[in-house]
């Protein structure tokens, strides 16, 4: 088999956790797989690094921010490329610029345009493991690109689909995606499988196992991922196979691939939410317009949105969530537009929490919802504002309830471990 | 005019160090001259990159220690374009790689072939600071490599050539060469002036302003090289203008453009140095070559060779210096040519200092060497050894004696301060 395997910041933090991170790939060569490896830096060190620009200068210019910062996961390549070197297993490190693996200008947040990978394939066909730095490209001007926090997933999904990988194995922190927080759900289980829809949601909504951009590119390119964890024992894990049983971590694949079919496969919350409401706004055509338009300028993205006829039946409430990071700036938005908007008040509110409900098997069976309504009612849960989409329902409520709606939901759809 | 200036570890050791190294390129930028940077690594970073390779295979493959350590200047020189960019001033980072500053395959001690400077040519011509990453390039086989400890010295002064540059000045964290080490002689004097000549036997006697390989680099391209101090108050000081005069630290240039001719520039000592004495060894053809070939073949610098007949007319001593470091592998090659050599003991010493008078005035001045040696005579200070060369005479003493012959020296060949 041909295998990418991407180790994250903790799985690379000194050199030991580097060391036993190649012990992995060590596993995987003795077996006779191919392999390419992406690393990240050490943990905490591109904080260091993005600390030391916004000292130098809090509006850097992103092209010697994606200098300065991308130096990190030149380090751990080279050293990650002399411990297998160490280990008697042939390695060289390919910087972003050497594969090339070129991506737009858009320093900072750049996007992977093509990787030219002949020479890496090369060399990797001939026996050397190829060590890629993460998370860095190089613009069509030969300047040095990131693609963002968690870039080194989307240069690991990437690297997978340039060489035409059999999977690409991410190693992090832990093993698995689990059904929800196991920090509220003691007994959450890991997800053998889940589609790249669900992951989609499950990584947006809060579970940052995955850069989200990564599973976008994985799904896009049919990229089989399995994250799991670099702190398991590499001695008594098994090498990659042909076939599809796994034992350990997630697989991240088709829908088609999935071997169980739950209709729900697992609850996530997102804190980071902020609910404003416009109260008592007039009942006309183009209101919702005089709201939204401005906030859309601004570039804030407006996620669920509520519009109550209010008593006297001449007016209205609008209730609406953005990030939370985006609400001082949103209120701002809207009482400068007050003259067209003429709201009698405008309220912000951050105690909220998005709790989500993730399933491809919601698509075949109805009254999900009305079941998820339901059991939240019971709990005497109010819910303050609904969306949603083909493979989920998202509902907002007050923070203080976050831990009874997870656990509520996790239970009534079958997800505790028996 | 067009300058390269070139700041060194210390002067570029946090932000606030670099802030104040920008403020002597704004004050060239702010008179008109053009400008390209070249910067060492944060004071102590590559130290730590380097043990980093160390831990993790102490027989590091030399490529991806230079991938590594490289990293460090990557670092400085994107920081140094964003604080000059934060003063106003048009500037961006070049890699090695990018520029491109092309080397042999030599890696951690790789020569610079050549350096393609059009592009950044016209970067510094439009009126933009180029900031480049000192001690890095880049291999034919596009691999990234560096130039050893210094390098950055020799990165500033091969840029200054490929550019034509008016003048290369080295900002450090002393204020110019000195006509001796002033923790041991208070009254040294800074040098306005010293030939490339004086200045490589300056720096290879263990003055460590410059890396030697820059001076010689200087001297085959005929670069104007200033040493001077990054820790000046950078609004004080005046801007680079055509002309001779220098008030700030020491211009390093050809012996015609000297001002003022000294028979003696400088007193410089080396302390790591160790004395062999190989005793009663035939005197016949061939025994010399006995001892030399071997340690020839081990790749071990004999330096100064003193020989004296011995007592008995039949039997000769011979004594000569290696550098301390090399001393026990020294001793172990002739032991083990005993059967050759035949002598009836070996000894190593290591408690001794390489005392040397350097001035390219010796040259048309007899009787230095005579004055020299008198003047240590009368101080009872015994000569173990002595190597000369046109323009410096070196004695071997007892480290015990390094201050009261530097001293010595130092007052005989008038470089007190008046």
């Amino acid at each position: 088999m041909l295998l990418v395997m991407k180790f994250g910041g903790t799985s690379v933090a000194d050199i030991e956790r580097i060391r036993n991170s190649a012990q992995h790939v060590k596993r995987e060569v003795d077996a006779g797989n191919r392999v390419a490896v992406a690393v990240s830096a050490m943990a905490g060190h591109t904080n260091q690094l993005v600390s030391w620009t916004r000292e130098a200068f809090p509006e850097y210019d992103p092209r010697e921010y994606d200098a300065v910062v991308s130096s990190g996961e030149q380090i751990t390549a080279g050293l990650m490329a002399i411990i297998l070197q160490s280990m008697g297993i042939p390695a060289r490190s390919w910087q972003g610029w050497q594969i090339p693996l070129v991506t737009d200008a858009s320093h900072g947040v750049a996007r992977i345009d093509r990787i030219d990978g002949q020479a890496m394939l090369e060399s990797v066909n001939g026996g050397e493991v190829a060590v890629v730095a993460g998370f860095q490209g190089v613009s069509p001007g030969n300047r040095i690109t990131t693609l963002g926090r968690g870039g080194s997933d989307t240069t690991a999904v990437a690297l997978a689909a340039a060489l035409n990988a059999d999977r690409c194995d991410i190693y992090t922190d832990v093993d698995g995606v689990y059904t929800t927080d196991p920090r509220i759900v003691p007994g959450a289980r890991r997800l053998p499988r889940i589609s790249y829809e669900e992951m989609l949601e499950m990584a947006s909504l809060g579970a940052k196992v995955l850069q989200t951009r990564s599973v976008e590119l994985a799904m896009a390119r049919g990229v089989r991922v399995q994250v799991r964890s670099s702190f398991d024992n590499p001695d008594v894990c098994e090498p990659a196979r042909a076939g599809l049983a796994e034992k350990r971590g997630t697989l991240v694949c088709d829908e088609t691939d999935m071997l169980e079919h739950h209709v729900v496969s697992g609850i996530a919350y997102a804190k980071d939410e902020a609910k404003i409401m416009v109260l008592k706004i007039e009942d006309k055509p183009g209101v919702a317009a005089s709201i939204f338009m401005p906030l859309a300028d601004a570039n804030i993205n407006v996620d669920m949105i509520v519009q109550n006829l209010s008593e006297d039946g001449r007016t209205t409430d609008l209730t609406f969530t953005v990030a939370a990071g985006e609400l001082p700036r949103a209120l701002q938005v809207l009482r400068d537009r007050q003259d067209d908007i003429r709201f009698s008040e405008l309220r912000g509110d951050t105690d909220v929490v998005k709790v989500s409900v993730i399933g491809v098997g919601m698509r075949s069976h109805a009254g999900v919802a009305a079941k998820m309504f339901h059991a939240l009612a019971e709990k005497q849960i109010n819910i303050q504002a609904i969306s949603t989409s083909e493979i989920k329902i998202s509902v907002l409520v007050s923070a203080a309830h976050t831990e009874a709606a997870v656990r509520t939901l996790h239970s009534l759809f079958g997800l505790d471990q028996s």
